[in-house]
């Protein structure tokens, strides 16, 4: 198979290169830029050896006689303009950005802050958490990073109609490249090592996306409350979330609850009351989940992490690829986290 | 005034050396350690610089003969033991330990897993958390750091009884000096760079000391669910406090109890709905503290940052000391953080 | 005394501010900015607390009047255009950047890529080593970051004059904050986070002011080969210096020169053998030196490490206003670094 | 095949267990640790995921029936003492440790502070450099760390024979894992965060492999000044070395003579005068290569980097594997940096 890039020039984009060039069912990686012009990928990313492979402008007709299957690792608001054509011809398209995880037009609005995209039918596209998707259409929106480590972590309890509606408190942490390659003011060195920042408090925009997805498994949840930190490490989210459950429980009866959630699912690797940290997944597709009851609070505490760049964007998008395509789910991913 | 110190070798000792040695009311500072033998503070601390000081073995008689008052900056278990002499003359003694922080026995042993202390009457001791002590005993328990900076974030709302028992949930992080200077496994420098380790879950030995606090302010108050985890950075804490309320409020409500509350208290800088970093305080005395309420999930917010060393160990000993005998309550401590 | 600080925004400024408005001998610290607009500092720089304090638009006519020393922590290329009036009147002035550094024209063309200065009278400015300066003009060049741990480090033995000309390796690594205060691609935290980065070698601008003091100290000297790193650190350098020497030595006579050199000199700690870590300094004017012979090589090895921040800026900027003006030279200076 | 690692709770071991367990021509990988207990791999390494493999005691008769080819990486010693069995019988080993490196024996004493090996004799062992090694015999000497970056950095010059004896200095920088597993003063965290350690200078065990490889390739190079510096990050080698040379040159010779003799070495990637950076190495068996001639002091500046866990001991014992049984160099090899 031959398979298309779109903004390789982001970390998302990079990590999702490396994986696809030495991916057993692909043959060939095509690269497309935003810009008119033709660029090496030597020149872009040096730290990838020298290659005669070409950045080629983005045309939208070329890349169907191209390739068979496009990523997108563009900002937002980039697929909800140009991938409409795609979308309606039924080509298949895995989408990194946050373009088309919303259904209600009003709720991109509303978060992204910017107009609507012309939404084609609903049918046409899977917000793919992989874990939990049955059904897949040719234009797959892969789940933000946050959402996918809040989500893996809350889906066994809410799945099993069990979490206290009102009650879900999440505190996640990230790395900085979850900020994306450009410089900023909260992103300069200086600034944001040896320290940590609270950012988009209650305005984050995975919020909706969690609480559209929790809303399917059970519709009593409506709410989260969540909030983010900037870490001082590049790689990497730590997602901690509190919940207060509408049935008595133990640390067995969780336990079971989330083994039997996460039975035969390969990339996440459930580890009972064993919290987890964030190097054990760095480098890797996997998500670590680790729980804990509080008999004295009656508050149950989830602990689930992942790489940002890998489960979290690439490594997820690949995972995605695989099962659209039949592929193995483990096709062209590592087995072992980057450790130590 | 001569002042003494018990565990100069400590993060907490050295830091309240620095203090202390430039502190325009301390004329000398005369230094005991747990050993039999003198050693030069040269040989032990080089960065301090060539000076003639010795660390001389302890023995408690001395100390009353030789200096005014004493801070220990001693691990768990040895205050307990070897203070009880001091505590009834009724000597000044500032404790950085938690060896006298818990007024319960039983609460004692079940979270620092030590025998009992000899426990005098309650009126020889103080747990004093400056900004709210009015009446100081001559032994003063000075706060845990992660507790300083739970008890300073939630004070105004649990003094005005607006906290909802049961709903608070504290998500606390702290560098890794406040693990110690011994190095252990978590502290190994390719183990928590690049990492976060949740530790200590549902048992770290500060909650009871926060239960304690908060039940004196509001006796409704009797549980707090709190995690802590390991931040890859030296020095600071964030502490974020999450907390549903028994009545209405808006945004500028909230503001405006916090700024009763903490108006005219120097070291706790109150910033609204500005959330503050790590950063602004490390190196200084100061609290700071942002709090914000989320009108849909009717949740607030409170995130307060301060140095785990300085507002959470040596300094508020300092501003402790400075209380006690009528000083200045700034004497010998910095106007600015260390920035960037 | 009243003193005035141009650019404040800055780091370098920012410590300054710090350092002045707690220093014994300065009654007010005025500010001056480089806009129309007049800034409220705690809007600008909020870790400094609230307070009345003003950033003015900068008019040299006014500070004339308004302020008795002041204090230039500029980019390069602003003193050397606003700055004349000030020097022509003997106006005490003592400027962080490079503008006044280097005494010929050419020099300062080809190294600061911007055209000549209009460089008044010799006699007028000090390039001010403090260590090393016996008559100050009231116009200070305060000495470079790299220029002040490089030329202590070697000061020893030049003005021995027992260096071998060409032999002089120098091996610079800095802290990122001495990259200042604006976002870049290599600032950036996930490009220099985890990383090294080796810049304008052979083209970094503190080379020609190292040679011109060298040449001082020994007119043989009239090279260097030096090199800058970029560290993941936010403060502090390392700089290591390997040389040959002219005659014979030993371990015991190299640190006797050294020692002999920095005899009375406060801010240099000379330590021997034992070579010194950044950490030790940092926060803290001092410089600390460590020597190494190596007989089977016959190449000395100097390890010296400073605060660029602190001595290699603000820190060193104070010490000279303390030596200009009479004060105590560790006067607003503190005793102890920030440590850990 | 079927191989074996012992030592695989080391930091090397770690790696190339993963390398192993995911190349193309290895069946099975079985593991050997240095107790009588047998572990379950799950157990000390649970970051690898959960599986049944064993850690079986180290009994080298079993390991010449159970596996083709055997890693070490153990620390200096043990090889030294168990192994002379293996390379009695010409049984393929690739070890990790220092032991064999050294053909001198009192070298190894001198500079490995243990009695001196029994060593068999000089055929049996190779020291394998594999970019310049061309017979291997079965038990290889893989390089170390610093030698790896130091070596490759200098062959150029040093085959073509225009170093000038006596000049050689090298500054040398390595990530903090390269000091092993075990915590330790200097490893500590809050030491080595935020600072810089020079340590063993002039008698790191790395020195006298270096110089007997350089004298081999031009025996008039006997010495070398060499330093090492401990840096807060975990993976990763920056070495760079300075040199003057024996006949004038020109930037861009010097740019051929480093293309001629890397020409089809698919792991050294040489990049002119474009100095490379850590991170575009980590996670990849690369050594990136940039050089600089200085006119102005007729030195050249070679900077060299390197993933010390993965060219610098894991990936290039792999290397060595792949050349030594005829497989692709690369085989089982990533093919990029993890980056960013």
């Amino acid at each position: 198979m031959k398979v298309g890039i779109v903004g390789i020039t982001g970390y998302s984009g990079m990590v999702l290169y490396t994986l696809l060039a030495q991916h057993p069912k692909v043959s060939q990686v095509l690269l497309y830029g935003s810009t008119q012009e033709t660029q090496a990928l030597s020149d872009v990313i040096p730290a990838f050896g020298k290659n005669d492979i070409m950045i080629n402008p983005l045309n939208v007709e070329n890349i169907i006689q191209e390739v068979d299957c496009l990523f997108c690792a563009t900002p937002s608001g980039v697929t909800g303009k140009l991938m409409l054509p795609l979308i309606e011809t039924g080509f298949p398209v895995i989408d990194l950005s946050g373009d088309f995880r919303l259904r209600e037009g009003q709720l991109y609005e509303d978060w992204y802050h910017q107009a609507d995209r012309q939404l084609p039918s609903a049918e046409c596209i899977t917000y793919a958490l992989p874990e939990f998707t049955m059904n897949y259409a040719p234009y797959i929106a892969n789940p933000g990073c946050y959402a996918t480590a809040t989500l893996l972590g809350l889906a066994p309890l809410a799945q099993a109609g069990i979490l206290e509606p009102g009650s879900i408190i999440t505190d996640a942490k990230s790395g900085v490249s979850s900020a994306g390659k450009n410089p900023a003011t909260h992103t300069h060195f200086p600034f944001i090592n040896e320290n940590l920042w609270v950012y988009r408090l209650n305005q984050h925009q995975h919020i909706p996306e969690i609480t559209q997805q929790l809303g399917e498994w059970d519709e009593k949840l409506q709410h989260i409350q969540f909030s983010t930190t900037l870490l001082p490490i590049t790689r990497g989210i730590m997602v901690n979330t509190y919940a207060k459950l509408t049935q008595p429980v133990t640390q067995s009866i969780l336990e079971d609850i989330f083994a039997q959630c996460y039975a035969g699912k390969t990339f996440v690797r459930f580890r009972g009351a064993q919290l987890p940290t964030i190097k054990e997944v760095v480098g890797s597709n996997f998500c670590d989940i680790g729980v804990v009851w509080n008999p004295t609070t009656q508050i149950v505490t989830i602990v689930s992490v992942i790489d940002n760049l890998m489960k979290g964007a690439a490594g997820q998008a690949v995972q995605n690829f695989n099962l659209y395509f039949g592929f193995e789910e483990t096709a062209g991913l590592p087995q072992f986290p980057v450790f130590p």
